[in-house]
């Protein structure tokens, strides 16, 4: 019955079955799935778990699940592969399919070439009209997401394109270079795929032509699979932030999450311990008084929320193209003010509080000094930091919050100890 | 010159360049740009940057700048109002404007009914599609992103749709009802948001239809208006989790961004001061050793770490509808597994650091015991509180990071100072 029902379930839906399941369940759902699903199914997951899939396929039921998919489904799956496997596959495959494999996986991974579909409908810019309509007709069918055909000369260059809506509005009497919209730039093959979904974002596309470097028409990107670019992208940050891959399987089998997260803690622990080593420069007044010991988390951790508060928004800022070097310097400006004013109001919260639980006035005066000195600095921070890192090509998501908080640590610590030993031995 | 220089950007570039800019910026560029763009870019900017825009301009120009916007644009720019000053708008609208207007407003900010547009092109059953063809002919032009027409009956119920790669591939002498693809379902007006989005993103849809309880045709959604949902969407989490919001301006102005700051510096000072507090309780042994002074930090700080990586991880696939009933309990144990595993690595390493480096075995040996129990507190907690946050309706990615990172300072300074005191006292 599992199967059956399993059959009656839209690829979509076992894919996200599938991506639910822990490792187990999934070696079993998978076969109990129809074989001539696979494919379908296959376009459908996250890379990392249709990796874990493939890889432990025959190769020639891949290269039969593969069978006729569109050439970016195609690329997507087979990119997956070790080579060994990948050319058994290739071997597997009708010449057709190999052929469109070969030329799909020639184009970087994640460029338009890439992501594009070899199912453009092309026309000549001297044919009328009318004899486009009967084309279409007889054809019967067009590709998924067709909204526009294109239109190339002789040397299969792109010169124009006409929107389905245009063809259906238009006299029918007239000559296709008359009626299309000429001087469309199409998309270069090797545009970033961030770069495509933006085009895609910005001019409301639905489907857009890739041309090579001659403008020679290649194929067309759409919007479907712009649209899982997009939310990769803007993914992106959140899951690096926290050290994690764009793909990464929720379900992944523990020893290979752990493995990944163990570097993650691996370079966190020297923040730890190189803040550990700055506490220790001031082991003589920790020594005399505990009090000190006791609050000394508490301005690092300040500092670190509102540093990466600033962080944040500046990774998410780059993202969409707000930061030029023209407001570079009033961002800093502003989060430094942000920094100052939060920096009084928590300064004399803290004092008092201090003062009132520990009866101390003179620490509560050393900590809300320390806070202040340690909320400027995170502002600071939060700011350049992104900044810095992006100019030596580091993505900030990843690499920004642990150099951030060590910022912030250093400067908490030796904000609030320094003066203590100052003003107390 | 700057004036002509705005004046050939598209509105798109227009609205990037308003985004980037500090607020005299704005405001100066914003009075060089012809009032005939003010509408095309209020539809682009976010929600917090037009905000700012239209509350400083007169309800007459803002009415003029609405004036023949499509419907869902209208709804997103009104919506920013305060109710004297859309009064005032609406009386300088006219009536088929503001008839508009009022409709679209009746609808929830995020739903179907919010986004929609009610541009659609509708057919009737019995019609043959050649004088569809002729009629569109006549029409001239077709609404943007329009890939098929809604056909309805008599009561203006929605009973099929045609895409018009279909109708280009038809015959024409076919009726409307016999080429339609019947029995659709429509995108109930009340329908979130967030779920039109996962419904397109599956289906891959370029449009969808909206409508009513009694499946009267109301309008459509288009993936143009789809995508921005997908990119707010997912951003949403990263922001949340630094206490942002989801148009956060990062531009604001400082007091209103001091504001919004201070309330999540405030909360996680509470979170602070408990950890404080917690520490104080081994007032005993702190003010014995300082040398556990100086290692208090590393303990929590690591189990944060780990805490938010489970927590990013756990947030995320609940927003990919990853978690379910049947996988919640494998999901704790792998976390655990993976906190167990990492805690024996991490335990053994801080352990030979700490004896190499304080010549002290004890507190390596206690060192490493609390950082097990940290570690698998942190698997636990990563899972379990965004799960029973959002059982209670909270957003996890908003209060998650806060409580988690409270359980994870406050078990790892009893574990390693309280393993201390029974130690070492
Ligand atoms: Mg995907
Ligand atoms: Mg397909
Ligand atoms: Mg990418
Ligand atoms: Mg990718
Ligand atoms: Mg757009
Ligand atoms: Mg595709
Ligand atoms: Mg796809
Ligand atoms: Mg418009
Ligand atoms: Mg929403
Ligand atoms: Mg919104
Ligand atoms: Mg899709
Ligand atoms: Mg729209
Ligand atoms: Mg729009």
């Amino acid at each position: 019955q599992a199967r059956r029902q399993l059959h009656n379930l839209p690829a979509w839906d076992v894919a996200l079955l599938l991506e639910s399941s822990p490792p187990k369940a999934r070696a079993i759902i998978w076969q109990l799935v129809d074989a001539d699903e696979h494919g379908d199914i296959l376009e459908e997951l996250n890379e990392e778990v249709q990796k874990s899939i493939i890889r432990q396929m025959a190769p020639e039921k891949l290269a039969a699940a593969t069978e006729g998919m569109d050439t970016d489904d195609l690329a997507y799956v087979l990119r997956g592969l070790p080579d060994p496997v990948y050319q058994e596959v290739l071997k597997s495959m009708d010449e057709q399919d190999r052929q469109r494999a070969e030329m799909a996986l020639s184009y970087e991974e994640e460029s338009a070439g890439g992501i594009m579909n070899t199912d453009t409908i092309t026309l000549r810019p001297d044919v009328s009209i009318d004899v486009v309509l009967r084309y279409l007709r007889l054809k019967g069918e067009l590709p998924e997401a067709t909204d526009k055909l294109y239109v190339v000369n002789r040397e299969d260059k792109f010169i124009g394109e006409i929107a389905l809506s245009r063809l259906l509005t238009v006299d029918p009497a007239g000559l296709v270079k008359d009626v299309m919209t000429p001087d469309v730039q199409g998309i270069p093959v090797d545009m970033d795929e961030t770069e495509v979904a933006k085009l895609f974002e910005r001019q409301d596309w639905v489907s857009a032509p890739v041309v090579d470097a001659d403008n020679r028409l290649l194929g067309r990107i759409t919007i479907d699979d712009v649209v899982d670019i997009i939310r990769e992208d803007a993914q992106h940050s959140m899951l690096s932030m926290a050290g994690l891959e764009d793909d990464e399987d929720t379900f992944a089998p523990v020893l290979k999450s752990t493995r990944r997260r163990t570097v993650w803690l691996a370079v966190n622990l020297v923040t730890a311990l190189l803040a550990a080593f700055v506490s220790s420069l001031f082991e003589d007044i920790l020594a005399q008084m505990a009090i000190l010991a006791i609050l000394n988390t508490i301005v690092p951790s300040m500092g670190g929320i509102a540093g990466s508060q600033t962080l944040t928004l500046v990774i998410r800022a780059m993202a969409l193209g707000h930061i030029t070097s023209s407001n570079t310097r009033w961002l800093i400006g502003k989060e430094l003010a942000i920094g100052a004013l939060n920096g009084v109001i928590w300064a004399v919260l803290i004092a008092a509080v201090v003062a009132l639980w520990k009866q101390d006035l003179m620490i509560g005066f050393i900590i809300a000094f320390a806070m202040m000195a340690n909320l400027l600095a995170a502002g600071l921070a939060g700011v350049t930091v992104p900044l810095i890192l992006k100019r030596f090509d580091i993505d900030p998501a990843l690499a920004g919050g642990v150099i951030l908080t060590t910022v912030t640590d250093v400067v908490g610590i030796f904000a609030f100890l320094g003066t203590a030993t100052l003003m107390l031995s």
